[in-house]
């Protein structure tokens, strides 16, 4: 069934009121999906399929919503649905929820939460945006250092139901510091009289409520954790961090990275879904500056436009250095901008890369030189029989572009590392900035050479 | 303690030959970071700690290492610890490694091999490197559906350490189809007394063992899994797929990405450790490639030389007008191209892509224009005092703009959807492609605007 069919088949079904059939064949798919089709349901259609779902099932399916169909369907909901949806909310997900939805709905959220629930999410509503714990859950199971494995068991069979993970256990002292971990996989893996004490993974890696949420996600990543534990100052747990939305923040970042590399304002919002000013706003800022940078390269070509009226074959070959530095450049900045994210790259090896990158830049740049002598002579001047192309010129040419390469791959992979440095983002030095930066140097050392070998 | 003090430590436990000592201070490190210090560590050195640490620990680290290490350490292994280390890992690392080893090492690890492993492997092996099978392990959790879940938990009991995860149970029949799923998170929330039948899950998302695995990956990220069945053509389950082998294949695949996007070719290694001829490899192709077919563009121009030679004030604009076309070819493009990667554009919406772009182009290209002809009166001419930038010039250049624009936009994003739909990778048709086509169309039209406003 295409996804067109599939709507047209559940609108016909709410037309003719069959209810029960349409229930059942929505509980055969999964909440994601469901999720999805709604955001292409008009909004009553959303609330009569909503309303015929499991109260679990309807959870599911709300969590997987976009932000504005949550706000629609919170909009039409009675005080008594809101309620029983923020009662089945993980705490993590109503402080996404909060985060995403305006005032009057906050408030009405809030209101109807228990005073258990609104006293917790409004602790991790205080945590920074980007620090660890705003994404972490506080429904974690918690164990005694003293009970045994089949305790263990007896406890998580009481709290599995309410809780977002079950299979990492923490254990924690008298004064709730984190002493150790065990997985449900180790309780499994030995006898019920065994004491979670001799049992335990001691040394626990671990993050601080404050710490970035992408190196905590990235430490979850790295250790292939299902959860991190999260701790305050004085070293007691308060929350954890799942893998699930773990690998979401990161997957954001890299999306991030893609969209600033590409000269565009990140948005959350799937392309298809945008409208066409979103998109429009998320790109226009970057194009304009970028455009107006370029004054600078006019500038410096207006510096010798009586020179170039002798000498107009000189312009033949401008893109084509143009280009090569901006794709040399981009390849150091890029490589070294997800060298950064990844973590792989930091300020204290700056010198390593300029000297990598000086080497590689030089290989890079004879490779291309000598590739574009013959090219100019054999096709521009032999070929298109364009008798300006001079040998003299196609020196110019390899001489400027030897020395384009050799400062775009430096510029470009130190740039990133500088901003990582002082702070700015590193993505935002990506392609777009490198190209514009290494147009101007390479004109200049095209006319420079020019004036120095040719009557220029 | 740095990565250097820590090196040093570890070389003087080694010298001093404290062992005892070096074994507990490694014990305190996580498998992964063990495997982060060998990298940096000779294979003398490596092969001292490898044989100090525990069996189960050794492997953990052994998983992590690069494949160069690993190769190193297989060289210096007897026989019988590598009968050890294949025996403790599980069958998807072991056929991962053999993917990576030379021959003669891949017959010596077969040979030390179980006869069921070696048989495992085998067929393991004969899935294509880029399918589900490849990827997937055949030791997971199978419950009948007549057990209780008291059954189902003593039957995890008995094969939980055998298991790479546990805490997804699949449910089959008599012929080994796959007919549901328990989680043990569900098993926690039942009664021991409960029937598997009554609990499990039954519309169950799988996938086949020839799928493609970046879809089967993207599939377990979509529905936060942790781990997906794979079956065979009639249905019987072979294996799973778990999440961090999923994570892996999706990691990889965004990297070769941000590669390809770059003009570079990809490679698995990190940056820091990859050889400087190895990366002048992976980049000088596509600079060569592009270098070459800026030749068109210098064609384009040639052709209007003497043109140029009477109105070098064109020539000013030339850099501008072909970034701003290759930055809005770009964002085009990259967003295009991470929709396809993401599964959110398909080849039906290249239509309605187009149509948005059309959408888009419009609005950029018209600020553009505008805010370039100020830009040009105001900056060009009248602050820097250049006559030859008359308003018919400043005309030319904005009438150009709005076509660079316009056509960049249209190329960047349809591109990428035709070269998925004819079976090649979108992600090459990324910005250095794209500034290349641009280009030469943006000086045509530009050239060609030019001769019909100006004398030229």
């Amino acid at each position: 069934m295409t996804d067109r069919e599939l709507l047209e088949k559940i609108a016909s079904l709410i037309q003719e009121k069959k209810f029960s059939f349409l229930r059942n064949f929505m509980l055969e798919m999964q909440a994601v999906d469901i999720s999805e089709i709604f955001e292409d349901l008009t909004i009553e259609e959303t609330v009569i399929i909503y309303r015929l779902l499991p109260k679990q099932a309807a959870t599911d399916v709300f969590v997987n919503m976009s932000t504005e169909k949550q706000e629609e369907l919170i909009n039409s909901f009675s005080d008594y649905e809101l309620k029983q949806v923020i009662d089945d909310l993980y705490v993590d997900d109503t402080v996404d929820l909060i985060e995403e939805m305006p005032a009057t709905v906050v408030k009405r959220i809030l209101r109807n939460a228990s005073p258990q629930t609104r006293q917790t999410v409004n602790e991790l509503l205080k945590y920074p945006e980007t620090s660890a714990g705003s994404i972490m859950t506080t429904e974690y199971v918690s164990l005694k250092q003293s009970m045994t494995v089949g305790e263990a068991f007896a406890h998580l069979r009481k709290v599995a139901l309410d809780k977002e993970t079950v299979y990492t256990c923490y254990v924690t002292d008298f004064k709730r510091q984190l002493i150790g971990l065990v997985t449900v996989k180790d309780l499994l893996s030995s006898n019920d009289d065994a004491i979670i004490e001799d049992i335990m993974e001691q040394n626990v890696i671990y993050a601080y409520t404050l710490d970035d949420r992408e190196q905590v996600s990235r430490l979850l990543d790295k250790y292939s954790y299902l959860a991190l534990p999260v701790v305050d100052n004085e070293q007691r747990l308060v929350g954890i961090i799942t893998v699930d939305d773990a690998i979401e923040v990161l997957h954001e970042e890299t999306e991030e990275d893609f969209a600033k590399m590409a000269a565009i304002t990140p948005t959350e919002k799937p392309y298809l879904r945008m409208g066409v000013l979103d998109i429009w706003k998320s790109r226009i800022p970057w194009l304009l500056i970028l455009m107006i940078s370029a004054t600078f390269t006019g500038i410096i070509i207006s510096g010798f436009e009586s020179a170039l009226q002798g000498l107009a074959v000189l312009t033949i070959f401008i893109p084509m250095l143009m280009d090569t530095g901006g794709n040399s450049g981009s390849q150091a900045s890029v490589t070294v901008i997800r060298g950064i994210s990844l973590g792989e790259i930091e300020f204290k090896d700056v010198l390593k890369v300029m000297w990598k990158e000086f080497r590689v830049s030089i290989l890079c740049g004879v490779a291309l030189s000598v590739t574009a002598f013959f090219k100019i002579i054999l096709i521009d001047r032999l070929l298109m029989g364009n008798e300006d192309v001079t040998v003299t010129v196609a020196a110019v040419v390899c001489i400027t572009l030897l020395f384009t390469v050799f400062v775009a791959k430096l510029i470009g992979c130190t740039l990133p590392v500088i901003a990582k440095k002082i702070g700015f983002d590193p993505a935002v030095m990506a392609s777009p900035f490198i190209t514009t930066i290494v147009d101007a140097i390479s004109l200049l050392v095209y006319f420079g050479v020019a004036s120095s070998f040719l009557n220029f």
